[in-house]
């Protein structure tokens, strides 16, 4: 349910994005502590995946939505971090999410697409899904503001 | 930060509502993982804090930006649900959240107030702020629509 | 550059819809006021079209943001509204708008979707594209959620 | 009902900003088009009203919800660029608004206010009122992000 874009519009500035997008996942406790995995990391696109945590849930029994928003922040960045250049990192300016149902069910994927890589601004979109006998249900859609600046020396 | 909103328009339907939202408050797993506590409840208000939580993290150190939408979507949620009837519940149909500053400190304070509560509909917003020192520093905004729905008989 | 949304999902409730959209556009002064046009509606997806307007530009001569949102507010409400019963209205109850780039062009494109369309509450996203040489260029995208109402009597 | 935010955050960077705003408001055409006008310019804020304008109506003969956006990104813009250095501009990047009645009445206010002024990204928040008997009513809210960019040579 991502919107398609043009691959030729992404263009990649670290070939060695992939290790560095899976240094940087690995490196954000946060997605420990949600039980989510980095599935796929290509040119604008990523996807991430968990198992149903019951330690996320609010008052109903669903995923809380504030927790919806973690890997789908997750998401939006490393997208946007496949199209930047290796001394960069990026902070997330602002994002909304929009739900389109409850969130329940054994396991949930996340996607980000990149809408537009600029050299200090992008745009970009993730959604979640609810996976359901091999079939994906979007539940909530992201779109997020992401900033570049440079990386921190260590 | 937050709006000053006028007490008089915050009515009341439900005289047991602090006991009612902690009731909530409690079974929301997601506010354990996180170890947010509610800290106040009057008409239209909440207050959450949480001490620092090394589990919620991002690559750089600083708490996850949708980690810092957990506690956000809570007091947004829960200060609806200070002016709504007994038999009914609440869902987030969506959020925005805007980053101020990068989020790094001993204790953070979370305060959701509502900007109108209409039957179905209620229109909230809730800042995040780290505590240094007794004073409040403001790093994160939300404005938030909840829908109020019929509570599921158990 | 909207998402791709699986047909079967859009049931139309009212078989005279086209008819009741077009008749509520021409009520709406303010797509008079910008001169749009109504081009295209099917379950679920409307597109509005504009020619460059002069009397819309920010400070520096594009299109100014706000009123990039209004063409693409309509193009939400009405695509929402080809899926609702005859005896409703839609409200608009938030929107969101991200700018890809400045708006400048000789013809301009909104395209709407529905994302979910429930029963009081629907969501949706647009895009506003410049036409450049038979080229769609994506320049802003909204999401919104809207509310469907009882039609007034007149 | 704007966020009351401490003066002392607002550092001015440009004597003569009152004199480049308003001459910056003055060639926005829509705010002509509308019917805006600049009433207050001061550090981190500023207001704008405008009389009933019945050219921007939508179905029900409430202001379209996009149009009330118009005034309301304007207002972001201008408190932001109170704060900014004399040879710079501002673009916005995403707004979002959030409707709290239908708006109708005789006279509007829109009132900006500087969130967190940075030196690329500038947070801001508006809000619409409806006056009625010399009394405010919010009847819509906007958060905004805008960036700084260099002046163009003219």
């Amino acid at each position: 349910m991502n919107t398609p874009a043009p691959e030729q519009q992404f263009q990649v500035r670290d070939p060695h994005y992939v290790q560095r997008i899976r240094a940087s996942f690995a490196q954000q406790n946060a997605m420990t502590t949600i039980g989510a995995q980095l599935m796929e990391v290509t040119p604008g696109r990523v996807v991430i995946e968990m198992d149903w945590n019951p330690q996320l849930t609010q008052q109903l029994g669903y995923m809380h939505g504030g927790m919806i928003g973690v890997p789908l922040d997750s998401a939006c960045g490393y997208c946007a971090m496949t199209l930047t250049p290796a001394d960069t990192d990026m902070l997330t300016i602002e994002y909304k999410v929009n739900f389109l149902s409850p969130a329940v069910g054994e396991r949930l994927r996340f996607t980000g697409l990149v809408l537009k890589a600029g050299r200090t601004i992008t745009i970009t979109e993730s959604c979640a899904y609810v996976l359901e006998n091999d079939q994906e249900k979007l539940v909530a859609k992201m779109v997020s503001t992401l900033i570049t600046i440079p990386k921190r020396s260590s």
